[in-house]
């Protein structure tokens, strides 16, 4: 899943002036690779920024960059989970929060749409059992 | 898209006292047919339910049966869009507004994930060209 070790990753030492390391530049660059893979071969992937040393400023550049898009989706499994697609259609902004609101997760997904916004085939099969045993329920009861 | 012509449908003469037309009952019948069909052929549908004559009675049972599941999705196109996974994973209610608040479209969509939360091809690649030229202009800049 994760594209890390594709990305040319600089040791924050001595971040420039503007509080950049370089690294969200490099993630910009492995994105636009991602979207011509999404497009080329119908491959979707994801960027673990957790997994790379990331300045305040290069959190900074990227939102700035991405910025938001018109899907926003939110997931209430086990704490929450938002998910936004960016400015750019394809390129989604996925973070999981834990029941106290503090970030466990936060990933960048390339694809045409996040794998956790999709029902897992098993569910929807349980969906079918559990819709048709509440109509057979329904049916004996109005008879 | 639309499944209408598969579902018996009631006129709605006389509810009964629950205020149900029996119509609520049938699209949840149809609900479970096309959820077979997701698992079996992966084809995904949709009803759309200002095509059919729906008492408050009716949509109450919908919703109360249906209830709410993980998703929630607002899209922010031309009006904002509504999108809740339902309590059966698989089946989403999906309702458009104008940007005064009317509902302009009130649909109940089967399949994996709602069509419209997926992004398109052509702005996946419109994307990938885009990200290009500000990369492109950000290195000019910085060189």
């Amino acid at each position: 899943m994760s594209k890390l070790d594709e990305i040319g990753i600089k040791i924050v030492s001595e971040p420039q002036e503007t509080g950049q390391s370089g690294n969200a530049v490099a993630i910009l660059y492995e994105l636009a690779e991602m979207l011509d893979e999404l497009i080329e071969k119908g491959e979707s992937g994801a960027i673990d920024l957790q997994g790379i040393p990331l300045t305040p400023g290069d959190y900074e550049l990227l939102r700035e960059v991405l910025a938001e898009g018109e899907v926003h989706a939110t997931i209430d499994a086990i704490g929450p989970t938002e998910v936004r697609e960016t400015m750019f259609p394809g390129v989604w902004w996925i973070t999981h929060y834990n029941v106290e609101g503090d970030i466990m997760a936060d990933v960048i997904e390339v694809g045409f749409v996040p794998e956790i916004l999709q029902s897992h085939p098993d569910d929807v099969s349980e969906s079918s059992e559990r819709l048709k045993a509440y109509l057979q329920e329904a049916a004996a009861i109005n008879n």
